[in-house]
């Protein structure tokens, strides 16, 4: 595609007020600055945190009007006159953290999603919910040729988190991980990351489907929390002492804090759903005596970032999806709004 | 001394009951086992833990009767058949894991302190409030020639602990370090070790007194809470930022939570004090967007606890402390629980 | 077994001198120390070590007499008085450190294997070339019960020893392991944990038989180095910038030097094998730039050796082995010497 | 400044080709890239590599013309218009690194001087002998306000090589680093900085004087080559075991060998030197046995070159300088070229 074939406008679903209408319309293309490139957005995975984006209710304010999306999977159109590393036609990607200053003690050591001046796609950067999107090119995730431009889009942001999560878990092949709401969309993910990381997978969730999507994706044990009196003490036999890693993608405070105690001596409690105003619950006591660690991750760097669509890209990781059009995106967004998304939703920004 | 020499009784200060009379009396001298040491105890340290202890307040249960102490240091005067690398005369210490079962994952690694079975001096074992006094010979510490035995006293739980916790906030040099309770026995010993590892000091306790301590140890900003309106932010201004670790002395339930706060992105707090029941709470997405750990630290190790002392013995830690007659003991019991204890008290066991 | 079926004398192979004869005989049965357990051994691995001990052509002195192998597979039969954590009946394993001193800086932090005061079982104690060995009880092996004892002999050194090596090589899983010397004892071995590590495997070796085993054992990439003109360049190639770290199971010098060559910058090469006398030569230039490092790993310690024999417990490594009886154990020695081993050769106590 | 007082040509000292007339000249002053900062290059220091620069007799082949040096420091006097994080007035330092492509896997992981397209100021990229020179804005050094820009200069390269390489030997406060070649340029930096980290310090160098600026720098040790019989005997016994840490900073074959033999057992050997051709000698069954790190450090990164100018401004670190004019600096190359130079000369680009 040459400079001349990028349309003036394209399709979006946009909103100009938090909580207002998603529309979905013709809107105008955007321009890449000099560090950035233009993608044509083929699909976009839809994500929780694009409700609490268009909602607005989350302590930091977005980018009004808006395009939400945060995971997109495009091809590259256009290049900013000071990129280096890209071509026209690559395969990019569009993530959560859209770009950062480069310039700061986090930036400085890959940790650019702590950069106190992140730019946030689909929050504070027009997202993946549009046809065209700008994305830095330092930032802006290498697809590898041949992917699934559907399949690799929930990787960008829920696939990237968890593996991310699994690394902060510290753990050695061999270990057990517990995964905290272990199937539903990023749990999902979860097992399979760690399993051909070579752990032990231990899954905590509710249900015989549950269940059955568990073993099917390579787990070794299922806690099923409907059917099983003391949660804490299962995990506890059924890893002979505790978990050497747990992954909190439930964002119960419960859960949480079952996931401290059930926590090996010297293991690692990882954090990583984001529940407004919860807090993680740990006994000092029992944290010291067992000398465990609990910390906090928070999507991914670069490096995560080629790492996880490196596992996806070699089959390891499948991402089970549903694809509807763009404009039906709004009932998507009603659908979340209740509570009653099964699976992952992915949006084809051409229908 | 010969073990003809050593005598068949001995002074020491037990108690047969939780909260009984604590006495001071002639009990036999114990005997080595096979793996252990004999030691003749010249000073032990008092720590609050031995309050604990006497009032059987904890979780766990004393041995009863019992010798309290943990803190002892002395000259070997007995060994073990079985014992390799310690000869009579050689300068020895009893700290707070006596033993362990060396066969557990957590021994196998060098984290003897979070072994199931570990055997408690002046808990599970008696301790070193007596003259002499047995030690399993793998972990009793090492004290090198020369040094003094009163002051090196309080290195042996004191010192330790604070050394380690220091080093679980994984820490580079030119990095900060707070300190919440920075000028109690704990924390004052904390500010020299943190010195000597090239990191940045701030503290955080009350009063002038305190302030003054705090800059004689080294310490480069003091945070008087009692003069201060908003701790957490005089904190993040000082450190530009947040500290970069932080270590609980203090085991106020609130100053543990506000160290989740003023500790930088990135950064580790350290739990070490032992508040029965406490939580230590954080904010779930505070910890996840700035991605902080959080760790309990308990005791040290074996190389714990030669470092430790190597800082003491080459004279870049000092130990104020109070010595007073094994005889004392029990009123200084009372003053620990009044609350009424100033500095370290080391008891002379000749007296 | 009580005590009192132990008997007095068991078949045992003994040299008087290093290069002497290697004489299947009757010979006391030894009694454990206090520290020790005493095994009853059901089998033994043979390895390249026994060799170097018998002809006494390494630094070190071998104890004279010696009973060789240190990778025997078999039952605790007698316990020493001082003993923690064994029973009668459970399955235990002699390996190469047969015991260490437990009080230097290294066996404090878990590197037994660098003490200075190190036993070594078939070198300097009497190994598993015998019916009854003993064993400290502290670094014995603890084999899970259902262990086929025959199989799970050669992982007690070279398992040890490969998964130890991988281990310091420090990857991540997804990252390429380059084994040099592949589809050797050592290197069969190292195939198989690195996969269940979730490595990328490339192996270097020469011959059809070779590569037909390598991929068998689950590898990615095979260099024939008999058809390769270039291995270093295939290498890189091959791994789209070098290895991420590099096994040399392989002792040839020029083999280990190419290896600090297409190690991949930020890389580990690891050395393993100990040819007597060999240099590893690395080129200062290309290690500056590329900022790889090069480790020495020496066989493993408890908590390897937990983790090594439970990968094979839960079937993720085979030990393909060939059984003869202990009497015939002079015959493969004369196999090694001329250097037509094919394999692993397990010798059978009782025949 | 405002852009209109930049002049449009400046002094320099240029060569046309490797080995050529070293010219003192007006020359067009550079203009920024979107992504550079303009530099007013107030002093440089002189470092040995550009020499190697102007010779050509390294591997790589430089840009010519050329204008050499790497260490540069001055005001940022103006700003291509994509860069962020800067203002004019800023303090900026030239560094080796002058730019990456910030997209290859080691720009990712903010290793990027092992950038395969890493741009080199005097190298690659007209450096600091100039009075107006370019920088990539990203890894332009950040000095603080008030800094003494000239005795800062040395630190940009020699300053940040050598704590990045202490860095690299990965060591604990308390444990011993040994320095080869202790007290020439880099090696009187390495004093200061590891003393400045807690660790102590051994020095191995020749001469009464070089011994007497090692005790004034705070050394604790030094062995002076020309007087000691067995430097490898004596650094062991002086440490009693061996150094935790050796920094060869010396590029003698023989002296790299020396230090893998006195290094302790689990201990780390840093290459940091560039001797061209030279290997590292290491035997292997030593290094085995011993378990010993040899590791490359190439210069440092953005967070290495921060915390160096930090330890800088804390005073903790002095860069005794002989400042001269840039005019001057053809002979300066002479005297290195003959081996003649004493101390750090730092060129003043205002005379």
């Amino acid at each position: 595609m040459s400079a001349s074939q990028i349309p003036e406008t394209q399709k979006a679903v946009i909103f100009y007020e938090n909580g207002g209408e998603l529309q979905y319309k013709d809107i105008p293309v955007p321009k890449p600055k000099s560090n950035e490139i233009l993608i044509n957005v083929k699909y976009s995975g839809v994500c929780h945190t694009d409700l609490h984006a268009w909602k607005g209710d989350w302590p930091l304010p977005t980018k009004l009007p808006l395009v939400g999306g945060h995971e997109g999977a495009g091809v590259v159109v256009a290049i900013g006159e000071n990129v280096k590393g890209w071509k026209i036609g690559d395969y990019a990607g569009i993530k959560w953290l859209n770009g950062s200053c480069m310039a700061c003690e986090y930036c400085e050591l890959s940790n650019e999603s702590n950069c106190p001046e992140a730019d946030l796609s689909g929050y504070t950067h027009d997202g993946s919910f549009q046809q065209y999107a700008t994305a830095d090119a330092v930032q802006a995730a290498r697809i590898p040729a041949g992917t699934d431009l559907a399949e690799v889009a929930p990787v960008l942001c829920a696939g990237i988190t968890v593996y991310k999560a699994l690394k902060s878990a510290n753990l050695r092949a061999g270990e057990w991980v517990a995964i905290s709401g272990a199937c539903g969309g990023l749990g999902s993910l979860a097992i399979q990351y760690a399993k051909a990381m070579g752990y032990r997978v231990l899954g905590i969730d509710g249900g015989d489907e549950k269940a059955a999507l568990f073993n099917e994706l390579g787990g070794e044990v299922f806690i099923d929390f409907t059917k099983t009196k003391d949660v804490t003490k299962a995990v506890i036999d059924a890893t002979n002492g505790g978990a050497h890693g747990v992954i909190n993608v439930s964002v119960s405070e419960a859960a949480i804090e079952a996931s401290t105690v059930y926590c090996r001596a010297n293991g690692t409690v990882v954090l990583v759903g984001l529940p407004g105003g919860a807090k993680c619950k740990s006994d000092v006591f029992n944290q010291v005596v067992k000398s465990t660690t609990i910390v906090g991750s928070y999507v991914g760097n670069r490096a995560d970032t080629r790492e996880a669509l490196d596992f996806f890209a070699r089959g390891l990781v499948k991402s089970p999806i549903k694809v509807v059009g763009l404009s039906e995106l709004p009932s998507i967004y009603e659908k979340m709004q209740k509570g009653a998304i099964v699976g992952r939703y992915v949006v084809d920004t051409s229908k």
